[in-house]
């Protein structure tokens, strides 16, 4: 079983993130809506490593923002003040304007939340949907790609 | 259609928040994350005020926390600084030591979210999973009850 | 001492706020930052109904801002969930283009923070500091007017 | 002059953070009680890598919290998404049972805000004031050294 959920966290990006005192409320636990802050984290990082596309630069230079149109996140075990998550990203979709992401996130191969979220490519002048840019795209596909690569060698530890 | 909707909204209990400056991202959007906290707020001033349950009692006194184990929220349409939101609380399904909450979020009767959470009652002082109280339990039901004979009333203006 | 401390939190502006579990830390007490939040929401309120001057409105038609130069706070005592802390509002200075406002948070009476904020007005189109427009600035000489006359009445209790 | 600006911001302990979507607000800027949760960071990482008191554990096994008493702070000029942030710390006092640090937070060399803030040791159980422990204390007069020494390095006025 271990190795099962080994493989299910392999992915071509994780990001590890201290669990701060910000995050944790009186029951000593990572209060749920700081999860969600941590996804965002995620999200950029993903854009401006994995996706080679600074997150920074997409909303300020390019005016392109990617809001979340739903999202689903079941929480499995807390995490705990000192806890370092490791969030692992699968792109499951890419349509015309929206994405839809995988998030699994788990502490020493101990999975504590798994979410999907979709996001919408925005226009931030106009605040319309707009297609995902060729240049994303591209990039977008090798992510995934890398990532079914990945997931074929099953059983094998997470190549952090 | 626009009265399909406020029948929807129609709710025993429904808490309106302003949409501050700190929800706010640089899109002028609630950013994500903050809804949840919002969700958070909604449930606290439910037990009070609902449940008859003052929510800080039941943390510092009875030491029963309510973590979420799952939530699922589609976001319908943004909302922006200025806008009063009006949280709309239905209470699903009632388990043993878990219940399911649906929350409906407008802006003058325009629905801009939607979140179903499973919330699990839990003793704080070693984290275990409990039986919800008979106390709580009644009330929950009461609750039930109320907004059931609510839905009943379809078609009729909500009652905020 | 009670009475001079009831004559201190007199205020023509004072706004109730819950302490939430969002606000909350490990120790059960309010965890610093989010005091911050809170006097953002003073702040957005007081302009709102203090000044006749809706604070959404301020940002996304004026197109003002006003982001804090300095801060300076003192934690005079813990606040814990459950707490309803009344913010009093004192506008100790009106510049050319900046103000200084000071904080007085209390629950039941009893000081739990006292900040001192200095705001700049600035464009947010170019992010330049700008003069306080005339009508704003006529409205605060009333705010401050009326909080002199009340500082006048010391020993008085507070009118909330 | 940046020689000089460089001098002020040496110190043995710099924690780097990057502004992420999450602490902007709709003026693109810091949103200034997000600051307040990154100076929380610093001081979580800082007791793990510069005193070698893991925070957590601080927290959780040795169940001594570190509150903020009073804080002041100025923010000299905006920051925004994309920046990285280095967060330098100065041990400017260390009483019986509180300390106080400076933190200079930057930008490539360029000053965005400086904050003094008096933390106090507290028991976490009982909530009552104690001694800092003499492990404790030990390095961070430690610390302290080390950062007097390195400002002596500088050759020119001393850092405020």
């Amino acid at each position: 079983m271990a190795e099962t959920r080994h493989a299910e966290i392999a992915s071509p990006f994780i990001l590890r993130l201290p669990v701060r005192f910000t995050h944790t409320d009186p029951a000593s636990y990572v209060f749920f809506p700081r999860y969600f802050e941590m996804l965002q984290a995620v999200i950029e990082d993903w854009f401006t490593d994995a996706l080679q596309q600074k997150y920074a630069d997409l909303i300020i230079r390019r005016r392109l923002g990617t809001p979340t149109a739903s999202i689903e996140c079941t929480f499995l075990k807390p995490s705990r003040l000192g806890d370092d998550i490791a969030i692992a990203v699968k792109l499951e979709n890419i349509g015309n304007s929206s994405f839809r992401l995988r998030f699994i996130g788990s502490v020493e191969g101990d999975i504590r939340l798994e979410a999907v979220s979709t996001l919408v490519m925005i226009n931030l002048d106009d605040g319309g949907v707009r297609s995902i840019p060729p240049d994303l795209r591209t990039r977008m596909e090798s992510y995934q790609a890398a990532g079914k690569a990945g997931a074929q060698k099953a059983g094998e530890p997470p190549h952090q």
